[in-house]
């Protein structure tokens, strides 16, 4: 039998994470190279290495006998223990009512692509989850590339908006920012927040890496700045390490309530609601604790010691820029400069990039330009610095605290080998590329093809 | 600030069981009744009243320190157990790679609905979720009604089939049937598919309450019928009472090798994949054990039971019809004898019927037929028999099982009281009815409104 597919869901492609991840999952059994018994460095999958926090472990074990359905915005306890978290961290006063609960933050942003008319406007660089979606859904939409800082530029936004014909624009802002690590500071997004309340602009504001902003108290929800037009989307996967519980909440601008009862239409349509177990293990995750409290703590500052390690050491590469993270686990590196040598390399694309990094002798995953939505010939790359133990890393942190820089530095020599190794492997590629070793490279990059 | 909401958004409807589940949530304290200290008899909601079998949560307890994400379609070890599960159960060799698993079955039909192009065929009446899918993805779809004995006339399908221009047809079946509790038998299903395969009918084959078939080797899925064009959805909702812990499955038809490759996809764009904790907490429920197997043995009894005495006592009443369940904890009633005498009552619909019956002193939750895909003046509910203590019940089935028919009417009447006052409460709702108490089931109407 023959089955017709609808033609948007041929036109998408695989998000690029799951994507790759599928791929390197396969790919040790596949390296060619005779004696390799080496998978490869991880610098492409998003995902936070620490043990999912103790509190929360607890009170799944203590709620693995709820079997019943949950209400469909969530468990009112959840949405409480919410709500109280974003008064304590974020200082927003937000009622209960406004808050929904959803199974991870991309089915969120998913349900209300599916709800909000209108034209989606997408800053680039940006995440790899967002585009799949707006074409699955055949949104209208255009891209904002962003310039040299890497930040939405106001002026840029109003000229975009003022040349749509919709009736509603939405601008899709995620801070903290992946994949540059960047924070929008306050008046950023107040410059932002102007721009969208004179030309009735919705913001759906992805922070889900709020908790890991390395200096905490720098993080700004735009809840706070536009809270009449801002849907806030945030969840356990990032800072409680906890993206396979599959558990996040969006936050509903003020007064919008019909909009929120035209959105728990959709989820009793498509889903009924999350796993009730896991909205009762969420609870302590959110309630204000002093374990939840030192988690996030050591949680950031080890992705902030991790982060500068990975920053310094690859702009220390001759001609490598790259973005200075902020919060998250992840950095943008800008490998431009080599554009002339990985072009006689007949490396012509950040894909054919990626393919020449995951070979042997290099072993290294990253996440290509053209998956981050910039230009398939743009030599940029997400690199990730989570590949190391995160349990083991937790608690040599906890038992002693790195000060300076040079213990910092030995905290990620002695404790993220592979992050070491994998950061010295791209200096040993374009120190390759640059000694004209390309017919070595080309050898390479033959034997092996991230598949579409 | 006003936000514009995609059109279908505004025109589907809340699923009805969801609807009506909060309206009852709410209802109790706004009874008019003074000193109504009561409830309601809960015939509307359906959901096993069993406790999650331990295994199962035991296994959710070891595994709650699984912060990873998941492999789309569901981890190895679960596909390898459902593969298992089908074979031993249900006869069919599956391999483990044509089972996707899902947050419930309800988002995977709507994940096949939105990959399969074509016109949906839904006989009615129909399972209460079905028909805000269909309409939120603007797909085409039309009814099949059913005839006396409530199941698909294969030459209604064929003729209705026949007069759909679109290259694709999906028909959803549905068994066992939710609302009538009815089993298709072999021979009905081999009539059904020689149309699909000559008409290239394309089937989602609903079977989420297979396992609860009261002789269970009368069912046979489609799945075996019709392999190369049947989806099977199945989960842990329904036979291992854990509706809350989300997980289902879809097997997809053999040879549609390409089409998993699209499914995924989507999966991956819009929820990633099942909680991880949860997943591995699926697996003991789906493997081959004497424990799941006295689980399930035990539990379709007993629904067996309440059935039965649910059917004799409704059937009972004057003028009443209902159809005989063989699966499922629900049944069909068919009360339109007293149409005229309803009219008269200003009682004109379904949801006047159910909103009249919720009132006091009747306190009896059904879902009306216009929930059910029927027509508006159709006097049908589907009236679910679950309404009691299901860990007590269990227990007490498992300690002395009664045999003869006396004993299983003592078995209800001890032990699900609620059940048997409900019934108590549809036969005086129509005693007083027939004696022409017009004013005071009017007055008593007008008290409370479901709201839509």
């Amino acid at each position: 039998m023959k089955f017709v597919v609808d033609q948007q869901v041929e036109d998408i492609e695989m998000p690029e994470n799951l994507k790759l991840n599928t791929f390197l999952q396969e790919f040790h059994s596949d390296c060619t190279h005779p004696e390799c018994g080496f998978g490869f460095y991880g610098f492409a999958f998003g995902q936070s290495p620490f043990p999912v926090p103790r509190l929360i472990q607890e009170a799944l074990i203590k709620n693995a006998n709820k079997g019943e359905y949950a209400a469909v915005p969530g468990i009112p306890e959840l949405r409480n223990a919410i709500s109280k978290y974003n008064k304590h961290y974020f200082g927003m006063d937000v009622s209960p009512d406004r808050i929904y609960v959803g199974p991870g933050t991309k089915e969120l942003i998913f349900n209300l692509l599916e709800i909000l008319h209108g034209t989606v406007i997408l800053p680039t660089p940006a995440w790899l989850g967002y585009l799949p979606q707006i074409r699955f859904l055949k949104k209208n939409y255009h891209m904002l590339p962003t310039r040299a800082n890497k930040k939405i530029a106001p002026n840029d936004l109003r000229r975009l908006a003022l040349r749509l014909q919709d009736r509603q624009k939405i601008l899709i802002l995620n801070n903290p920012h992946n994949p540059t690590g960047l924070l929008y500071n306050r008046l950023e997004l107040e410059e932002i927040a102007d721009v969208c309340r004179d030309l009735n602009i919705t913001v759906i504001s992805d922070e889900i890496y709020a908790q890991t902003t390395y200096d905490f108290t720098k993080f700004t929800s735009m809840g706070k700045i536009y809270p009449e037009g801002t849907f806030v989307t945030n969840g356990l996967s990032k800072s409680h390490a906890a993206g396979g519980y599959r558990l996040g909440y969006v936050i509903f601008p003020q007064h919008a309530t019909d909009l929120r009862a035209q959105f728990k239409k959709i989820l009793a349509t498509e889903y009924t609601a999350v796993s009730t177990p896991i909205q009762h293990a969420a609870i302590p995750g959110f309630e204000i604790s002093h374990e939840m409290d030192e988690y996030f703590e050591i949680t950031r500052n080890i992705h902030k010691i991790m982060g500068e390690y990975t920053y310094h050491q690859l702009t220390a590469i001759d001609g490598i820029k790259a973005t200075k993270p902020e919060a998250t686990f992840y950095l943008l590196a800008d490998f431009n400069a080599y554009a002339p040598e990985l072009q006689k390399a007949k490396i012509t694309t950040s894909q054919k990039l990626s393919e020449a990094f995951i070979v042997h002798p290099y072993h290294t995953a990253i996440v290509g330009g053209d998956s981050l939505v910039l230009e398939r010939t743009d030599f940029s790359a997400r690199i990730a610095y989570v590949d190391y133990d995160g349990a083991m890393v937790y608690q040599k942190y906890r038992d002693c605290k790195p000060k300076t820089h040079s213990e910092r530095t030995e905290f990620v020599t002695q404790n993220a080998p592979k992050i070491v190794a994998g950061l010295g492997m791209i200096e040993k590629f374009f120190g390759a590329l640059k000694k004209d070793a390309v017919d070595e490279l080309l050898l390479l990059k033959n034997s092996v093809k991230i598949p579409n």
